[in-house]
């Protein structure tokens, strides 16, 4: 039995009962002769309070203290598990991010571990503990200052733990029972996918499921660590994301892994460009010198007359207005008509391993949509996904027919088993 | 204009506003032109709510744990007052118990400074910041383990960076406006003492003065550093602490500093004990082995017709069950009837300067106490202190007859300004 990295997030240590709970789960892991180091976030509420807590006293917080004043979340769940595990009669140790050795650049409240070096970790599993590590944050290399790692963080620590030590397996534990072929809550009849390849993952995961984050999943690739999703609450076998196949899962089997959707983002037109080279690119350079991450592009074939175009794309509706001012200040120098923001439209993703060289596929998907009478807006398409923009509205009403169409459907009428609140 | 270390404690940053109060004086330090260090305590009931967190994982919490949960209060206020400071437009660091180089030794809960390593401090200073430390917590020298420092904690982080840092002062801001000649609540006509010298500070501090404790006076005045308590509230002048007279105190000022009461301390009483040499030796080893710190002993004279002897000690209320349990034990060995335990006492005691030169300060002492009715039934003395054990419902009135006989009442009948919200 080798070295298991087990995470879990805050819904799982809400109050003093999850945090019972959780520690049995730990220990049960440790009897079975593994090695367990434990990732935690903080407890339920703790960040929305730490961080209304610093709107109280700052309209804008700096990132430093910041990230100072948020890693007391992990510290206070982290020692209270300890606790709850020696409680239980086994030797337990917490360690902060930096004292567990995540290193990263020093980019307050977002930051990228750049290094782990878990010496103390291994020690402390070496002389029988269970190592509990605060999730979410690390020690910046060259000011050696708090960080934190911004959204997924907890799952992102647990994957580089367990790529520094060499673990078998990241048991990411949540309060769902793993990754379904859609939302659960839209698709009554969605199926857990028992295992899936880590390049679908990373499809799903930028396509809207937010079972695991694409960042997470990317490390996890990189490392070769194959992740375990589970429920915390129900104990059940969850899905696997790995390089390779687990199971009976066949080689013949539907090549499809899922669909997915999402509905945070919105549309920007840029009507009436110039047709010359250079003007796509000034656009673009416009929004990532803002740092705002664009999913789909299309641009239009231009009309012969006029010599202008029009360049649509996606982005998170949160960036929109910081998209529209970096845009209207170049108006005048492009030189384009004017600019269209449309925060009503939906994004609906198949994800399959061989979709581009299995011409089906595609056309499946569309006449599915078609059936449904849900009229396409983009497409966009990748080695492994498709996916198309529509109106909001019939998000729901598309995801469900293609997940009929494409055979996922589980011949149970049951809602899936839900373990725990939601989120 | 030098290096000021100001503390606040709890009750000074319970909420957003009280940051922001605190913030602003902190800047106001900064403006007067000092380099300013603040050692901040956890906000309100941060640490109550720890510790109750902990009670409900764990019947037992295990030290390194616990000091790791309970130093998460210190990193939320230190932050938070970080951000305010921020906000009003002048640069501010946060740094932890071990950022700061607060080095201890590894006994968890009550660590004991052994020394103190402030260069971050004093390159944060040096580049224009105020620094923020969080109070009450050091790391340990062999394990590099999060400790903390136990009661009174911050006090001691303060006068303990004052001295590393060769501060002119360390500001402690309470909820109260400085050291009074006796406890205010109990003697409407109390005075703020405007300075006193550490010894006789010490004296009252182990006396049942509140305001300052022992271990923080004792640093001050080790490494000679001028304490200044005030109240963080009022903002007025409060109480110096040091070795030199400050202001228009006279030499020929009266001696007497103040009165102090204690009533959280038993007594025990060992009935019957065989009169010869090593008896009481053997007694007091096992209350020190038990590790309960003792005040007060009185052993009877012995009768001569029995050879067996009494003798009585007094200690916190807190340690009666432990001391009492350790003494039966002993009970065959030693010989002893009976032991007798006493938890309604209450101490007065009188502390000034050259007491033991003027004997007309015992006299007056005993006299005022039999003037008011009240029976003495323990008396113990220093250098500077005079002390008597009475029934604890006789303390208040004993107190109020002292204070009046040694000429300590204010002029005015009006109560004594109170700032915050008691403690």
């Amino acid at each position: 039995m080798g070295l298991v990295v087990q995470k879990y997030g805050g819904s799982s240590v809400a109050d003093a009962e999850g945090i019972k709970r959780v520690a049995k789960r730990i220990v049960d892991a440790k009897k079975n002769g593994h090695q367990v180091v434990v990732v935690v976030s903080a407890m339920g509420d703790t960040t929305d309070e730490l961080i209304d807590l610093a709107g109280q006293v700052s309209p804008i917080p700096a990132g430093r203290e910041f990230d100072m004043l948020l890693t007391a979340g992990e510290r206070i769940s982290m020692a209270l598990l300890a606790m709850a595990i020696k409680n239980l009669g086994h030797n337990a140790q917490s360690f902060t991010g930096s004292q567990a050795g995540v290193i990263t650049d020093s980019v307050h409240n977002k930051a990228r571990i750049i290094d782990v070096t878990p010496g103390r970790i291994r020690t402390a599993l070496d002389e029988g503990n269970i190592a509990i590590v605060a999730g979410f944050q690390g020690v910046s290399q060259d000011k050696k200052d708090i960080t934190t790692l911004g959204r997924g963080g907890s799952d992102t620590t647990a994957v580089a733990l367990a790529a520094a030590l060499d673990a078998e397996v990241c048991e990411i534990y949540t309060d769902v029972d793993g990754v379904f072929t859609a939302d659960p809550r839209v698709v009554a009849k969605a199926q857990k996918i028992d295992w899936i390849s880590f390049g679908d993952m990373l499809e799903l995961a930028s396509s809207g499921s937010k079972v695991l984050l694409h960042r997470c999943v990317e490390y996890a690739r990189r490392y070769n660590i194959p992740i375990h999703v589970r429920s915390s609450f129900s104990g059940l076998p969850g899905t696997w994301v790995s390089n390779e196949p687990r199971g009976d899962r066949k080689v013949e089997q539907a090549i499809i892994s899922g669909v997915a959707h999402d509905t945070s983002e919105a549309k920007i037109t840029v009507v009436g460009v110039p047709d010359k080279p250079g003007e796509a690119a000034t656009i673009f350079r416009a929004i990532a010198d803002n740092e705002i991450n664009i999913d789909m592009i299309v641009q239009n074939v231009s009309a012969a007359s006029t010599g202008l175009t029009d360049i649509s794309f996606t982005l998170p509706k949160t960036e929109g207005r910081k998209a529209i001012d970096a845009l209207e200040r170049l108006k005048s120098s492009i030189g384009f008509d004017s600019l269209r923001y449309d925060d009503q439209i939906g994004k609906i993703s198949l994800v399959g391993a061989g979709m581009k060289t299995n011409p089906g596929v595609t056309a499946g998907f569309f006449e599915a949509l078609a059936n449904a009478g849900v009229n396409i807006e983009l497409i966009s398409t990748s080695e492994i996904r498709i996916s198309v923009v529509t109106r909001a509205d019939e998000v729901t009403e598309a995801v469900r027919a293609v997940h009929t169409a494409f055979g996922l459907d589980s011949d149970s009428d049951e809602a899936v088993v839900y373990g725990g609140t939601g989120r």
